[in-house]
């Protein structure tokens, strides 16, 4: 992480060859200014962390094929029965000392590396969607040029700090072959950092793999370049597809991202406050096996609650009591010393709408006030995470713009208190044209590209369009305008080379 | 304010005649659980709070046509110079000694009564705005049956503690007589509490008699029942029509709502710290005119920021720098030790759409994060303040309702934390039929009637409604199933009485 590291042999000095005055013009990450909203007291907190020890002591968890993983932690000192794994109070707390506080996920432009811990806060757009949505088109299955699209809106918008992973899934490419495009998408079309595949302890070899010749071997061994997210199979159990791929990550000195996957009452209690000992007791083992399996290698602690209807019983998001207890997951992660990861904009809706908007910015507002540092879908999910929709996609990255302003609180100095501004314009006055107004307005206020703020005879004559319509024009206008980032040929070459000899070394698999 | 207070004539013991489970079902109004979301530190609080002092003290504020405020504040040892009124540091803060921190607004039905005040938080519709819209018309001018008609869908709700005061302009009534029909409506359509005319001192009498008539004059001389939200001609400038009314309702013991208007490098400075400042300083002001005007009177301090488009000049709502900057006027307001207004569901947009949802939600949760005890503007409004809409009420009343939720944070007990429910279901089991999701499910999880949860096929098959479609059909529902609440046939008759005498001394102006 030190700024001199070398790279591909080269010294880079943290700096890159590329103009950081190129598009996009954001900056790499946000530095969080206002404090998190800690809302639970020392004592509730104690009790959830208490109850969190209990379920690992007394229930245990289970980790279905993986021996490895079970004998790290038989030899750490937990107790081993047959697949389930039983943990004292406190060990896995002990064990996860080792995991560092804060990193740089480097990216191969460093101008937009990311850092990941601390008070720094990540947009990420949105993962995992089968199926994709436009306004034109509807709702239809993900291809590999869908996939790259995102990449490229992503890479255009100042405000999403980081290229994603499965920004949706490229169904029109054989399921053991995908992870090879999309990691080789992430890498050609953006210069913004990025996560790898999991589906497989292969795909995630392979996706480091690919890193390695991008940043170099040694670099990638002594640097984070790409995240993995893995996935509890909650309640309490770990499957071996992702404890080997988590194992891969921190193998390679990459970072697992360790999320559970609870719908209250489904795979875990209805009540928040059992679904958050149960998350955490989850992560914990989760994050504490990267420990085992290379000490200090960068780990995040992954938080996803979720609620459901009380009528069909179908997963609902964007709700007020998953809200509200990611700001509690917030405070355990950070009594860890964990880096932290949030969901972002969720919803049920089917389309970019009020209620689509009124579920995401709800969500979105929980995890930047819980302090999450790394925001996984803070752009583009509608239908309950089934689908990624290119106009919601803009409203989303719309919002992260605003959240740049909101997180950098209310600052008071000598400018912003105006003293001089209000001995100048008497009371009953006008401060369109006042001095510290001409000095200050194109900084004051966040500037959204989809709002419309005209005067209602305005917009009646300009079209009557909703945000939803105007976020149509800007991604197509925003693909239109899109440049790739500069690549090495050679470099470009060799991923290429990877990419096809892995191909024709296997056979198409569709399911 | 005390339970064994007399109401007209009768001994009432803080419980009514009314059937206290008569609809509308929902609770009086939120003991907020959750702590405020404190963002500023001492250090810049000192800073603000020192600025408006020098902005009270070296600047001074103008009051405009009214010699009795000027004579008030003179007497109690400001220095004025005509209309100039300027203040020692500390001056105010040692008159506002007198004001209640807390109080309660008395509704016909006590069972609905509010408190206002501590960690209570009101919700109440919008206010003030000329149009109304449908889906079906389109915006027009609003009417006395649409004013009827939001206080009918307030009633109705659940979720609206409050009945509110204008809630649109009855553009078909003369504008002299406005607030005697709006009065009424509120007293005969609702038995929530609600606000009177501020427009005149007279109107704000009227209001008050009014009350007189249905409280009895005792009553409300000795317990607050009306509210009268009162706007600073910002910058600094006190309009004589505001002042005056202010002190009406103080006078008569009832609560004046202090609210600077403020849209940032217009009425104020560009940026967030000073706009504050100079609210705090007009708020100030305000308020300590009530306590001279009669000591002990409820007031409640209010706060209403904004921001502007750079590119066109105009106002904008629901953007982040008014978001934030609202937690610390929250602050402010607390250490004064009075009761805070703040606005809810903010927004720019002609539509019920993605853009009005994303600002409304960020503004309203901004208004609850900063700890407001009375939030006007809870729902309807779209246009920027202009438009009343239907549709827009009824999403924003259901976000109402998931706030109800959020508010009441994460419950920790044996119960929630389901100890026993993780020993009972296996490690990758399933809690769906588990006894504890059968115990706690109907009470788990705020159940929006708005938001649509359904798979996607289910809704592409019912119709493929956005949330604004449903909300139309939601009013129409609420308006075809309202059934008003009793009202004793003496009192309504006395009120009725009172509002023909008082238009058969005026004569008909419209503007």
């Amino acid at each position: 992480m030190s700024e001199t590291e070398t790279k591909r042999g080269r010294r880079t000095g943290g700096r890159e060859r590329r103009d950081p005055n190129a598009k996009p013009t954001g900056p790499a990450y946000i530095k969080r200014v206002i404090p998190t909203y800690d809302i639970m007291g020392e004592e509730s907190l104690l009790k959830i962390e208490a109850t969190a020890d209990r379920i690992l002591a007394e229930v245990g968890l289970d980790i279905r094929d993986d021996d490895e993983a079970l004998a790290l932690f038989k030899k750490s000192g937990a107790k081993v029965d047959g697949m389930r794994v039983r943990f004292e109070p406190g060990h896995l707390q002990e064990v996860l000392k080792t995991a560092p506080q804060e990193f740089t996920q480097h990216a191969r432009n460093p101008a937009r590396s990311v850092q990941i811990g601390g008070n720094s806060v990540v947009f990420s757009p949105a993962y995992g969607s089968p199926f994709v949505m436009d306004l034109d088109r509807g709702r239809r299955y993900g291809t590999l040029e869908d996939f790259q699209n995102f990449i490229k809106l992503a890479y255009n918008c100042p405000w999403l700090h980081h290229s994603g992973g499965t920004v949706c899934e490229p169904t029109d490419v054989p399921v053991n072959k995908r992870h090879l495009d999309m990691v080789y998408a992430h890498m050609r079309y953006s210069d913004k950092a990025y996560m790898g595949s999991i589906t497989s302890e292969q795909r995630a070899e392979d996706s480091i793999e690919m890193s390695r010749l991008l940043f170099g071997a040694d670099f990638v061994d002594r640097n984070c370049v790409i995240l993995g997210n893995v996935n509890v199979n909650s309640p309490l159990l770990w499957d071996g597809t992702m404890t080997k791929s988590a194992r891969a990550y921190a193998r390679a000195n990459q970072a697992a991202v360790i999320v559970p996957f609870i719908l209250g009452g489904a795979m875990g209690p209805v009540t928040n406050a059992g679904a958050i000992a149960q998350a955490h007791a989850e992560t914990l083992v989760g994050c504490a096996m990267t420990q085992l399996e290379r000490p200090g290698a960068p780990v995040i602690y992954g938080n996803f609650l979720s609620s459901m209807s009380l009528r069909s019983g179908s997963p609902t998001f964007g709700t007020p009591e998953p809200a509200i207890g990611s700001m509690v997951v917030g405070q355990l992660a950070r009594r860890l010393k964990l880096p932290l990861r949030c969901a972002g904009s969720f919803t049920t809706s089917k389309l970019p709408d009020g209620q689509a908007m009124q579920e995401s910015v709800m969500s979105m507002l929980s995890a930047v006030h819980c302090g999450a540092n790394f925001i996984l879908h803070s752009a583009g999910f509608l239908d309950g995470l089934l689908s990624m929709s290119y106009e919601k996609f803009m409203m989303d990255a719309d919002f992260c713009g605003a959240l740049h302003s909101y997180l950098g609180g209310v600052v008071v100095d000598d400018n912003t208190l105006a003293m001089g501004a209000f001995q100048s314009v008497t009371p009953g006055g006008h401060y369109l044209g006042s001095d510290h107004t001409m000095a200050n307005y194109t900084t004051a206020f966040f500037d959204s590209n989809i709002a419309d703020n005209t005067p209602f005879e305005a917009w009646n004559e300009a079209g009557k369009t909703d945000a939803a319509t105007r976020a149509n024009k800007r991604w197509k206008a925003s693909l239109a305008e899109y440049v790739a980032p500069p690549l090495d040929e050679a470099v470009d070459e060799s991923i290429r080379d990877f990419v096809a000899r892995k191909k024709a070394s296997m056979t198409d698999q569709w399911y």
